[in-house]
């Protein structure tokens, strides 16, 4: 693609070969002579100095320390947003299957759009629903009574169980689990635990996108709930009638126990633990691996974590357990003061 | 549902209108007109002035703030193991599929019981038992030489490899792994790390429920062992030649390192990390997230974890780095005083 | 097998019983009578007394407390690694199946070995490279463009998504995915997410083992690279542009975040949690559990968990909050000094 057209794709000024023919796009650290690179970070800055990339996306007020004339530059408002677009354009996902498989299965009274696509060795129960244009990868399990909207994306090995809900435009990586059992026994007294029926569903809203090998968990009764626009990473646990607000993103590996109602607009860092019961308000943001067990009321950031060099780490324990002694001596002192 | 069948199957005493027709169970927060709902916590007494349930399950000394006409009450023992009853007869699992797929595939020598229910798209290997009433579901992978009991359920995309042995009246849900290789390497001298065989299998008793997206490796020799009713949570990683006892209960996201024999009746919270090679003793419980490197020979409750406003935490870490210093200025008065 | 041929094969010294028959190899704790056990750790020694074994293996220099006339014992340089070699020779893995099922789906333009082995139900993209030896288990999803090296094992339920590469020798364990994609969302003024578009790949060079239900997400562009010897645990989260350094080990439920690059030869405990954009240097250890946020550029030892008693647990968590106090009362005593 001549430079000149990407030129107008992202409505920038063009600073040096208007011939210049671009390949593709790349990080600035690695990019080659035919690529397109970009500057948002004044980390990256320094960069500019030695890539070897064709041409550089920058923001209008960036001043080169070093002058390349070898570069071509082209100088936007945003120059991350500008590259994601680029991505999009020279990386076009092609179409990787399309229609249905013959090798599928399809239950009884399917409500099925005829522009669903569904790989192979997908299993589908009975009166399942599948709006138009959603692709369902090799793989899956889809219980009966399920439910699926427009435009999702459901990708290999995904298991639904039977009578969840899934909204428009919701992607599903693999591996992912949607409606198992919640985690619910009662203690008899003989010590042994009996199980307590969990037929709730989970309800996902549009536009929520969960990674792989997450685990849904249905409700006892009722309904587990992930609201319009959730984004969920990888690895993720969600327990029984949780339920999380609109536009909440949290990071892989987070588990949220049983019930927990969880705000909109929160952002919930990497391995957070969040206990069960708990309320967490709007706009609330909670640091990685924090262990949760009060309910928040405020908005803001909460941490929990601890990671040290061994040695300081070591030190800090063993000054933790003088404090008593600290505290004694204090006392010590003010009595002969007396 | 007339109101006066439900007093008879819950043997209940009824305040208020015994024509009543009841349709489903409900959430007191959320019931309408034709459900029952029951209160048991006291945090929840408060929702029976303003439920609209149709009838409430309560414990037989309860006394409403309020007095609500248009309710009817029915007083029983033990509310919630009433509505737990309640729950079952109104949202009957319907059976989602039955008997063998034509689309699943079974090995050579099987010992399967006429009335064992396989899903489709599950391939099983060789010579594999599979007792009576047992059910897989689609896209399951059984192994060569496993043996499943009776009346197991075993969800969609499960993996259960080569020579594992699993008991009766067994769940596993979806995503699931039994008996992959234990994590052992030897390190050579150029600094590679040689894999170490792992040729033991994993023993799961009766009663065992194990959650979605869990892992379970088989042992290096001998059996990585779930003892008779264990429950876990999702996404649990349980490494080689450990063993769980009987009735111990495992909350999401808990990882055991290999070797450890893990008592009878513990409770272990979620996010929990337990070390290699460690004895934890019958009835302990463990607080979620705890990070456990000692054995524990006494029954009782342990923790570990720490979690504070961002500004509490910040301050917490400053103190502690302190504690030298209050000592020296300690020093430093007592030489004054002296 | 005769001891006197277990005795060529670890090329040790008999004491003992030449004619005894040994049928396998067993823990020093369980043996039986027909069994060879070893000891190499000091602190199983004290089994020797017990030990039901009829040959152990055991170190040059070792000295039994108590004789025991009824054991054949075998010295050895390394009584562990014979061990190991003994567990390969009795407890030989019989090939499960071999061959290309009738009932897998490979697509169009394959490149694949002649000796490769695929399972039932394993659904195979466009364009797929698989060399020599390589064997593919049941329910497996492998995606348009992807490569897979000789001799490689992908047991069942793996998810490969299109376009990522894999070199020889490597070992996926059930539930796994390679190439979801990254978590990556451009905050909108309205407060929703918008995706980022993942086109990168993972690449996973020769030699890498990876345990079961890991994902491995695909890099927005370039790749998310696990170089040669990477030994992952299961249930490891590694997320886009994630570079992972040769022959470095990690345990399992270890979450890293994007962009980290992590150096050769490190050693990460189970349930480590890494942050983004960090650089950890070669030779590392990071103890279990730990949270990490900053890069590490020094080899050595890093920790961060924290377990206790709750009662001490409670205790000092009330002794650090205790610390600002402490330190006004000690300026009390200082001004009464003066």
């Amino acid at each position: 693609m001549k430079i000149s057209e990407i030129v107008k794709i992202v409505d920038g000024i063009l600073c040096g070969n208007s011939d210049l023919e671009i390949n593709a796009v790349g990080k600035i650290e690695t990019a080659s002579e035919g690529d397109i690179t970009f500057i948002s970070n004044p980390a990256y800055e320094k960069y500019f100095e030695t890539t070897k990339a064709g041409a550089v996306l920058v923001s209008e007020n960036f001043v080169p320390r070093t002058e390349r004339e070898d570069i071509t530059v082209i100088k936007v408002r945003d120059p991350y947003r500008s590259f994601l677009d680029l991505i999009e354009i020279f990386n076009k996902e092609e179409e990787d299957f399309s229609g249905i498989s013959d090798f599928c299965s399809i239950g009884d009274d399917p409500e099925i759009a005829d522009d669903v696509h569904i790989g192979n060795y997908t299993s589908i129960g009975k009166i399942v629903k599948i709006g138009s244009k959603s692709k369902i990868y090799p793989n899956c399990s889809i219980g009966n009574n399920v439910e699926i909207g427009n435009n999702c994306i459901i990708y290999p090995n995904v298991s639904i169980y039977n009578g969840c809900k899934i909204g428009n435009n919701v992607i599903i990586h693999s591996g992912t689990v949607i409606g198992s059992d919640g985690f619910g026994f009662a203690k008899q007294e003989d010590g042994t635990y009996k199980k307590i029926p969990q037929r709730g569903i989970v309800l996902i809203e549009d536009d929520v996108e969960i990674g792989s090998n997450c685990t849904i968990d249905r409700a006892t009764i009722g309904e587990t709930k992930i609201c319009k626009g959730v984004k969920l990473d990888n690895q993720i646990m969600v327990a029984h009638n949780v339920e999380i607000g609109e536009n909440t993103v949290i990071a892989a590996q987070t588990g949220i126990a049983g019930s927990t109602k969880i705000g909109k607009r929160c952002m919930i860092g990497g391995k957070a633990g969040i206990g069960g019961h708990l309320r967490i308000c709007d706009d609330v943001t909670l640091g990685a691996a924090i262990g949760l067990v009060k309910s928040i009321t405020k908005p803001g950031m909460y941490m929990g974590y601890r990671a040290k060099p061994m040695r300081e780490f070591l030190h800090e324990e063993a000054n933790i357990k003088r404090i008593p002694r600290i505290e004694e001596e204090i006392k010590e002192i003010k009595n002969k003061l007396k």
